[in-house]
């Protein structure tokens, strides 16, 4: 991908799509950000494939943000670390702690970090009978307070947003009333949000299957939307493009919530089978998705508008930090492709009734055009690597964790 | 299924489930009325078929009611005909004509007969670019003229049950843009809205694919539930089991609405591809949904709670009357199931954590017990036939209507 | 379930489908038998739970053992162990064990109990890299060698079905060579094939999805059906449940293999989502299962027809015990209901073209008819509880697994 | 899409790719050709959008082939033309006729065109009962009748590829026997297969779901491959699509009918619901489909090793034209992206076990570059326009035939 490469690409693209449009695509994938998890770079249990971890796993909350400032500086799109208080602010598993927060936030910044996004962790240890709906109002009260708690470590310490997913829910018909849980998960929110400060983005995550396989007690958007507006203007619906069924069309979704003035957030990652939790790929679905964001002026865009995006991926098996500078470049692909869509034209093959003529304009920015020299410019004006997991492969970092961290 | 074996069988479910649950289920049985739709009984496309249809269809409106009339002597659970305006009141299929709705009416009393719920149809001829969000402003007002023509029929000459479904959407990525045809199908809903009584129960239908297929403009419950709320107290959402994902968890929308109170109404039919509008089998997901509509009050209820019951299926093979008074026996079964679950014994079981016992309680109750009896006792005490279907086959009518509708 | 309770329902089970068929269908369940996995009763991960485990788990193969024969002696169906090499036959959790098979053989028939299904353990710790398409051959040769060491134990210590599954697949495009790793698949079986005794029944297990995701490789009954033609006549499929895509017709794919003559086996469990191995309810799809296999003489019939039979599931949440009697009574009660069609009659309806008609002769065995009243006679006869985990729960077992695995 | 555009476009190609690569990409399109079904010309209904058909319908054969001559000029791909018995070489839409065939051919060859595939048309009329396994022995000699008949027209008329494909099936479960189903389809394909030239490759057709709903006699490409394998080795299967669960990895099967060396064909469109017979959009899943098809030598390659491809679409609402050429440029730009891949690279990168960076170096390929150029370059070669959709709009044919046609 050397010079020669990325002027004459953008030659081409200045040729088809227009040089206001690529340029502004260029300013978009600058602008543009995405939490890094926090988790992803520690040991992910390698499931089926017993105890395997790819190699070089962070060990700690310190490693964890190494590896996470390696990767920011390399790409310029991931000053955010995105925390679980259970995982990344507790000492014993069961509570949060704000002073190891508070800890962990310095430490961040020491490296050119902030804290991202923040997430109660209501599953793990002491929530087999689930956590905002558990029968015994202990429980529920546990998980509350932590909630309430990460609301606080969002607020002073974080980017102000809270994202909540509850693994609640039932394996069989007849184990739960599935009325009454919902009416109790309403109820249990709406206890959480009154003690959280209105100036927190709260986003409800949904998820139509599992842990729970019969039913989830938030299992769609729909779900999601009408416990938000339940409780006030600062919650908004948390999209996992994993959390659906197959072929959901999760592009609607977010114009929906667009057009409904909700703002929202995304856990992005890609998924073959369910919920894979894998890299995401620069395919047509997310291209779609960042067209709508960016038509509605959710990315790229004022910090009041902006929706909240993390990146949420689990690697057993591949280099975890290839995986994440992989959907970090698959990202700003995709928000290239979406913000080079030749409107102009797009209204008129829609105005006479050509479908299909519609829909290779949408496609020739979408599934045709190769948007890397966009991506690349932006990196070049940034002074980054134009391909930052080429840098990263040359940068010997790997290599060091691997001895490193033994 | 004779007396004795019908007596046998309602001792053992007195002695399972208490006689007084299986008392109520007789009675919940007893009042229990579902919709047959007109056009079931018609001549409907053998589709792949050819040009097959079952033989002895009835040929006009005046021989859709005489079989309508003949399944409501023989399972006294179907005295209300569902109707399309532009199929059953219109000369030209493009136009709605109270005069022949009213005719249609009569035509219904003097069968023993009531009009029940009324749908605009927004599909057919002249809606190849959609109804509601079509592009061109004067198809739009034809459709919108329709819809307040419906309801002004579903006021004054129906049960006050106004039906909508809509095929718009897009067949291709970039066709519409998906968030400006959600903001004017709310439009156009609002416009009708405002022209409609308030008497009337307004559903709005839900569709995930077909006969568009990348988006459908109400694609969910969600959707369907965010522009019901848009509009007023009197509109609600229409569930048709056909128009999901696969194995989505539809008794869990039922709860969700039961819960935010929106009195909504059901299309009833099965489906093992897609949308295939097959007759009900008595299956547990059938009695599953009756279960959480039984407990809310929703299925053999007051009036004003009572949501809406229509069949909406199609049989391009089978025989359209057996297929009718099958899925009325199914519906019955279903509703049977539901109301005899030990609800004290579940209870008790959830209280305890155990989860295996409480899905046999619920199983045995949806999928183990025999429940014939109690769906026979139901109709013997309204002096009908045990088996309507059995009558049915033995009465002649199918020979006679062949015969006769040659 | 009293014996007066029995008899009425057997009185009407006798009326509508004749006593001939009634008592088949007692028989038929009397003669069933299905392995039970020894790794069910042991610890099985909560997964997102965290580390919680239902109480009272067995924490080593003697007391897996115990709660089997418990189980066996409840049922009368249940008296083969299904294991796995590596968990259940290994020092190191690398390697498989010949004498510590021998031994756990021994520790079954002091309890009453036999070897049943073996697996090699092809997943767990080194197959990060896949196990017989690893792309090095000295890992490909250490899962050939459990393999060919399981069908050893299978040959003299057991029943003399092998069960193989394998992880092998990619998660992304361009992983691995699709072709290439289907070759390698279908060489190294041959390698494995030929050290293996021909008395041996070798079954090769399908699975859509997971642990791989992208791609499986042998993700269908399609690809297991040509590579068991291609090894010999002593080779089949091994249906899952669980590892189909939703809504599959998997009583299809056991006419096909039944009608091919190729002896295969089954791994029972249930799925909402994908594959929850949970336990099996007695659903529609089960009975049709049973009908396809009872109807090819699968089942309960003699043992070189008889196909191989074996639970594969996993409790994180719910009681063990329960989960696998609760099983066992549904495949009891699922083959009860297939025994019971009146083919006769269905026969007669197919012959008439009616098509509900046929479809709710099936149904009334399948889904309306009450056959536990058939499950229970066929255990008492045996000198069995009528209903086995009714009797479980009295025995008092749980408390004291309970308190003695602390 | 100017000179200067493509030589920018394909130095990047060269410069990434390799100019070897991309060279034999551009022979590759060069040599591609797939049939033009004469259907997709005609009046298809609209469906449920009534009686639309998108205007310019060609109204018979005439000008179905007059459409495709034009096709086929402006995109030098489509010289052959698939075609069914009952629609295109029938008096009476029940029988076949061998002289009408004989005339549809010369009036190809007087336009420069071909008979392609052949299919017996065993749908429509008079198969409401099914055809190969129709339970009466009439009805089905008729379907055997007929595709005898289209065998011989494929061998002395066509380019000597018979397509079958058989509704036949149930609606509900007990409609019939699934095992007698098969092994009757079984026969009747044995019986026609007998009086059929071995010359012709013979394609079996599958489909999962409709027009029967709960079971299709043959849903998989398992059951084609097992029934195409018992026949002979002039047989293969047939791949749809829209025929698969949704998400299949349809390149899979690709892969094992390769490997498998069963020469096979394909059914070209796209769905975003389940069987839509849309036009076929570049997507990733194109791409790996002919990637598979490529590096197995089965597409622009030698006549004997070549698979059969023909589009199958059905153009409701869209330009019947438009849709056909955007599907031939969308298989184009597929085989192109396929035929890049730099597969010394991504061999390197699987030795390294490198997982992201595998599938980074597939993406690039079939998802990141542009290849216009290299399909622009290759129709420039043949003398033909770059942009066949382009050079259509512009030549007023559209407009021509609204006229012609009323």
């Amino acid at each position: 991908m050397d010079r020669k490469w990325i002027d004459r690409g953008m030659e081409n693209l200045y040729a088809e799509f227009g040089e206001t449009r690529v340029e502004k695509a260029v300013e978009a994938v600058k602008k543009f950000q995405v939490d890094v998890p926090s988790w992803t770079l520690g040991a992910f249990g390698g499931g089926r494939f017993g105890d395997y971890t790819s190699p070089g796993f962070a060990r700690n909350i310190y490693e964890k943000l190494d590896d996470a400032a390696f990767i920011n500086n390399l790409t310029g799109a991931a000053s955010m670390v995105a925390t679980h208080v259970l995982w990344d602010f507790s000492k014993d598993g069961m509570e949060g702690d704000y002073e190891i927060a508070r800890k962990v936030r310095d430490e961040c910044r020491s490296r050119g970090l902030f804290l991202g996004g923040v997430s109660p962790t209501c599953f793990t240890s002491g929530s087999e009978n689930g956590s905002f709906i558990a029968p015994d109002g202990a429980t529920r009260k546990r998980y509350v307070e932590q909630t309430v708690l990460a609301g606080r470590i969002a607020e002073k310490l974080g980017n102000k947003v809270l994202g909540l997913w509850f693994p609640d829910g039932s394996l069989y018909p007849g184990q739960v009333e599935i009325r009454d849980s919902y009416e109790l998960m309403k109820k249990t929110l709406k206890e959480s949000y009154s003690a959280i400060s209105r100036d927190v983005l709260i986003l409800i995550e949904y998820k139509v299957f599992e842990p729970n396989t019969y039913s989830t007690v938030i299992p769609d958007w729909g779900t999601a939307f009408v416990l938000a507006r339940s409780l006030g203007e600062n919650v908004g619906a948390l999209i996992d493009l994993g959390h659906h069924h197959p072929i959901a069309n999760v592009e609607q979704i977010v114009a929906i919530l667009l057009a409904e003035k909700m703002r929202s957030g995304f856990h992005f990652n890609i998924s073959y089978a369910l919920d894979d939790d894998q890299a995401v790929e620069p395919n047509q679905q997310a291209a779609r998705i960042f067209y709508e964001l960016y038509r509605g002026g959710a990315v790229a865009s004022s910090p009041s508008k902006n929706w909240a995006y993390m990146l949420d991926q689990a690697s057993g098996k591949e280099n975890r930090i290839h995986a994440i500078i992989h959907s970090i470049d698959s990202l700003h692909l995709s928000l290239a492709k979406a913000a080079i869509v030749d409107t102009d034209k797009l209204k008129e093959a829609r105005r006479a009734g050509e479908i299909m003529l519609a829909n290779r304009i949408f496609n020739d920015a979408l599934i045709n055009a190769d948007v890397r020299p966009i991506v690349a410019k932006a990196r070049m004006e940034k002074d980054l690597p134009a391909d930052p997991l080429e840098a990263f492969v040359k940068s010997g970092y790997q290599k060091k964790i691997e001895s490193d961290r033994k």
